[in-house]
């Protein structure tokens, strides 16, 4: 059997979370300054979404305290989303005062990983985000909800696929606009991507479900084309693949936004998004945090950006 | 449309590189028995197919001059594979000599290519190899033929799929028993590869084509899936993902072969290789030659073994 090109979304969103999501994981502070430069390049890309800092407790987690003072600080593009992760009403209240476009909320579908990292049962986690929601409805915001473990857990192992879907039909419940499956520690391969994103397409509109991958294991890539071919047309990614993987020392985490947009642009599909600027910007940032550039392909541009320079010198 | 999981190959062909094609391409001479070792690892480890060594002159390529010591060295399995490259009839007596269970010859899809590297045409590069492919024929050995630069070429870029599909004439007129088409510089994207693979399987039975990716674009698992897609059942990759990007400094080349069984075995598809193995022979290689390991499965795989370790300790 043949797939043609026809068959994929014409049009991809990528959510850039290399500011919060990775920037979260990455063991030094990061000034706020360097915070916000980035999303600036970030938004001169052209992303029309970017994941930008979490409203969260300082003492939980410190390289997001200065939260408010990067929302204050980064150049606005009309039309481009800038989502806030809001664990409660107090982070809501943080992300209303820094103007954020969208919130966003965020559950297990692993029991035991909702157990042991946030103490208490799925229901349970999912329940204290009802006034969360409510609230961001009532003030017109956009809602999110990330859905990790989607794949697998770093505890149980197997996820059930049903898991995954009570999971999407209770944030679709809250009312969340855009929900995202994550395969939090890189464990799924295609197949099992495409029969996750496929039973959730059939309770919430597949066209506002998103693909969240890391490559861990070296599947990110491979996982994103499988979920294209199952009709999915959101994908979340960070730059020079910040982030790094909590539950494997050394190893991989979030996929590389330069990696995706090269595997997008070379499928023929439109993401808006400037390529040598985030091969720049993911430049930028490995360089103001000391790290070894995570993306292949931020590497292989590179070093012929340098070639080029070197023989035009 | 949904491809079910009932149109994979049932079973894959996996072949070893690593101590040819990537020891060839790592900077430092690495001693005879260190890559007897490794090899008789990976045989251990289960692979049917081993890219061995190469006979060249040593002039041209030192770092396999240790050619004839490293076949005399290898503890063989029987019904494994143990392939030489064999740019010439002296290299082909060498390969006679050591007992090679295979010989390998090779062309470019790109004239510009062909001209930088070889300083001939596509047409008599592939004329040089009619005695050594005679020879083999002869002798009854196993020939292999290898197309580099199949989806691009450094030099020209683009590479047109009837340039492709005329090589796999070629090769397949000197009586090639079986014939890979390689993304030499790593540039391919799923759809391309796609399109190349199906062109090629139009002149050459496919379950005798096979697919070479590097993934200096971070692409090399989601162009084996789509391969795979296309019915293609025989892949190249190389343990710890050695060898490197000759065209690009510090850019990731080979695949890794621990991401390629992680791929397939998460695909339900059969190999015959235990991935533990390969994963310990990824370590051995790389704190032998003192270098990162490149696979992302070699190192989260490594990581959850030391911390059980600790654990255990």
């Amino acid at each position: 059997m043949t797939i043609t090109p026809t068959s994929l979304p014409k049009h991809v969103k990528v959510v850039e979370v290399g500011p919060r999501d990775g920037l979260q994981n990455e063991k030094q502070l990061v000034p706020a300054d360097v915070k916000i430069a980035l999303v600036d390049r970030l938004t001169a890309a052209g992303f029309a979404n970017i994941e930008t800092t979490s409203f969260v407790s300082p003492k939980w987690v410190p390289q997001m305290a200065d939260g408010a003072e990067v929302m204050a600080g980064i150049q606005r593009r009309p039309g481009t989303i800038y989502s806030v992760l809001t664990p409660n009403m107090r982070g809501f209240e943080g992300a209303i005062a820094a103007k954020a476009d969208e919130v966003v909320i965020f559950g297990a579908a692993s029991e035991a990983f909702s157990q042991r990292n946030i103490n208490c049962s799925i229901e349970e986690s999912i329940a204290r985000f009802e006034p969360v929601a409510r609230a961001a409805k009532d003030a017109g915001l956009r809602l999110r909800g990330s859905i990790s473990c989607a794949l697998g857990c770093p505890y149980q192992g197997e996820v059930p696929v049903a898991s995954v879907v009570d999971v999407v039909q209770r944030l679709a419940a809250l009312g969340c606009d855009e929900i995202d499956i994550a395969d939090t520690i890189g464990v799924g391969t295609p197949s099992r991507t495409r029969e996750v994103m496929e039973a959730c397409a059939k309770v919430f509109p597949i066209e506002r479900l998103s693909g969240h991958f890391h490559d861990t294991y070296g599947q990110a890539t491979a996982n994103i084309y499988a979920a294209l071919l199952s009709g999915i047309s959101i994908f979340h990614s960070s730059v020079a693949g910040l982030g790094g993987c909590p539950y494997a020392k050394g190893a991989t985490g979030n996929v590389a936004t330069e990696d995706v947009l090269y595997l997008l642009h070379g499928l023929g599909l439109e993401t808006g998004i400037d390529l040598d600027a985030v091969v720049r910007a993911g430049d930028f940032i490995s360089q103001a945090i000391g790290r070894q550039n995570a993306s292949r392909v931020g590497r292989a541009m590179l070093a012929k950006m340098q070639d080029a320079a070197t023989a035009g010198a």
